[in-house]
């Protein structure tokens, strides 16, 4: 046991919920001995002596590598990457999903974050680059990337979620994967470029236009229709990822990033905006991104990621080797806006308690949320559940499906419904501390 | 011009100070018209049809690339780099510097990062790496990385400044240099890593305890001695870096970070946290980190990274091509707390107006400032001044050669004083357009 008996009665240590979750305060680290250090032994008190055990490894006896111009990972982390599920780039769409279980806080490094492209990754020469605002305004615009770089700029932190992000949790069994497979398809980046709403001032808007619809310059030319209450909101064009210009998976030179609203609406490799009365119901939003529900009929628009969370630690593959303290931790999110409260269970869902929300909490973007638990070696079942500032609260995956359905289909073949799942996701961990993946 | 009649009356068009500043809801593209957009003539009105000026380039008309594990940037990026000064890895300091001037928002992208090295950077297995928390302590302890995964962990957007940052405005010369060159020192990220406190609470610390002495694990053993008030603060064992784990130019597997202090504080490669009653006096601190003052005394110790700012655009190397409307932008920090103000003018600092802060403001961070310009095609000066939540402002550049001194000799050998300066920074823009830096 990692506790030891003298630190027992701090307050802080009291279980708050079932099977040992610990209060938030426990994450100050006052008074509670955890179970990772070593008793370092005879560590000499002279700077500069080789104090057992420090261990000189052969870089501590070397010259390092040149620093290269454009840093990259360490070696060691070669297996950080995301899972690619046509590598072979066959005649249909590509996704590469986010080592979540690998990953800490609340930006996803430009490398790793999510992206699904409908015929590959475009070599895009962002010199011969123009987006077009066409349609119902008074002074059609095209735009160059110079012309865009002297407008007034914005960045915002926000995440990017597929509709189909976690639609492995349709399936009536739940399938055997790890975080990464449910839930890789959001990312959490900060975008800087230019709002919408900044150039549509300029090209004029003619009263009638009550639909925008963007279309992308890569081979599929993807085209979204959006209301243009999203315009006005916060639409943006978005130049810059994580500072530097955004990379080829996520639409360079530039792509429509409308915080909050499903992954394909953001569309990529931006090049025009066409403002409409009505909605194009184009190819990809007639048929693939329209959800078709239980009676028949289906969703035509679905705009919103709806709040969400999942925890990232401990997860399948991460196994819990003995017990003692652990942090529980993960993401939560919601395109509505801010994250208010996750609450966490290590017993199936019969009792929760309030996890630390790591600041800057802020709208439509991750929030990491971290849980104290004290694991006592036994089963337990970690589950998340979080609200929002619209008083949202992620949906049980029984009211899911009950409105929604679920598929039946084996795991590798998911069909309708797919999109959209934004209940809880329950980790079960066994005596011997591997995490799987259950209803419960 | 930029701006046509029909809007010279709207308020935010007035300028607000010399030069063609305008005020800050200029921002909001309310009523402005710009000079970047080029008419689109017969643009279309069919979604599909392709339309006047809509251009397909060969990427509309074949299938892209395979989706990469790890996505990097595009072919066409290959200039946004880092400078590093020694490329051939001679037997001395290795820098590189990030390239403000090609990046926006607040969060540098890890692949562009600076980082300097005084053995080059470190091949560590971070399997046998270990930290080792020793001296004044109750229980010496060693960690691994897999033990400090089962800590509490926290994660914090914040700037890494070099003390020798901007070093080359103490020149009794403006040298030209581009402020990659002048200021690419400095970089901002999310740090996500355990608290040293919470190590320390584990450790047992005796009162005796005034300082701990960091040391690094790569060959030169690089080691500073840091108040345990900083250990009690806010100092953090990092781990990840943007979401991944630190990059090797950034400490892998792990480094201290001390948010607002000197660079070289933040111990890369960290192995080792001894407590003491008194300061090493190692070598770096007494030899390389000591800034010498013009009376032959020195500092000691200088901590904080004290409130500066500069503008990333315009600055040398982007020419404004027309007069026009621009947005003057640069990033603003302080190692005291937050930004609360940014003064830029276009002058030389005879009339000033208050730039936008972008959101989120966050303490000890990179916080990007904006403020919309007008250009009228003639000279202008322009420099930024910022203020911190503690009451501190930059001081001129005479304020610090006063008291500081200044050095005469060439550019490219630069020595004392060479620490530590945080004045304001000035770009002369000529009728051509082109960006100097000058004194002003």
């Amino acid at each position: 046991m990692s506790i030891s008996k003298r630190h027992d009665d701090h307050p802080s240590l009291q279980p708050v919920a079932g099977n040992g979750l610990l209060d938030r305060r426990a994450l100050l680290g006052r008074g509670i001995v955890f179970a990772g250090a070593m008793s370092a032994g005879g560590a000499g008190s002279v700077v500069g002596a080789a104090a057992e055990p420090l261990v000189d490894g052969p870089w501590s006896n070397e010259v390092g590598a040149v620093i290269p111009p454009y840093q990259v990972a360490s070696r060691f982390e070669k297996d950080v990457v995301r899972t690619v599920d046509n590598p072979d780039n066959l005649p249909r769409n590509s996704r590469a999903r986010t080592p979540h279980h690998l990953l800490q806080g609340m930006i996803t490094p430009n490398g790793l974050h999510f992206t699904i492209c409908h015929g590959g990754v475009p070599d895009i020469d962002p010199d011969k680059h123009r987006l077009v605002i066409h349609g119902l305004v008074k002074r059609p615009l095209v735009f160059t990337l110079d012309a865009l770089a002297r407008y007034p700029m914005v960045s915002r932190i926000g995440f990017v979620e597929c509709g189909g992000n976690s639609a492995p949790l349709f399936s009536n069994e739940p399938i055997q994967a790890n975080v990464q497979a449910l839930h890789g398809l959001a990312s959490c980046s900060e975008w800087s470029g230019v709002l919408l709403s900044t150039l549509l001032e300029e090209a004029g808007v003619d009263p009638k236009a009550k639909w925008f619809i963007a279309e992308g310059a890569d081979s599929p030319r993807l085209h979204r229709s959006v209301p243009m209450k999203k315009a006005w909101d916060d639409a943006m064009v978005a130049l810059y990822q994580n500072g530097e210009r955004i990379q080829p998976g996520q639409g360079y030179p530039m792509r429509l990033w409308l915080p909050g609203y499903e992954g394909n609406m953001n569309v990529k490799y931006l090049r025009r905006i066409m403002l409409t009365e009505g909605p194009a119901m184009g190819y990809y939003e007639s048929r693939t991104y329209s959800q078709v529900l239980p009676d028949g009929k289906a969703y035509r628009f679905y705009f919103l990621q709806e709040v969400k969370s999942f925890i990232s630690n401990p997860s399948p593959g991460l196994t819990l080797r003995e017990p003692g303290f652990y942090e529980i931790s993960g993401v939560a999110y919601s395109g509505t806006g801010r994250i208010t409260r996750v609450m966490v269970s290590a017993d199936g869902g019969k009792s929760w308690a309030e996890a630390a929300l790591q600041e800057p909490v802020l709208p439509k973007a991750f929030t990491r949320f971290r849980m104290p638990w004290r694991w006592n070696g036994g089963p337990a079942v970690l589950q998340s559940r979080a609200w929002d500032e619209g008083g949202n609260v992620q949906p049980t995956r029984a009211e899911i499906v009950a409105h929604r359905g679920q598929t039946s289909r084996p795991p590798s073949v998911l069909a309708f419904p797919s999109q959209h799942y934004n209940g809880p996701t329950s980790w079960a961990v066994d005596g011997k501390g591997e995490v799987k993946h259950v209803y419960a």
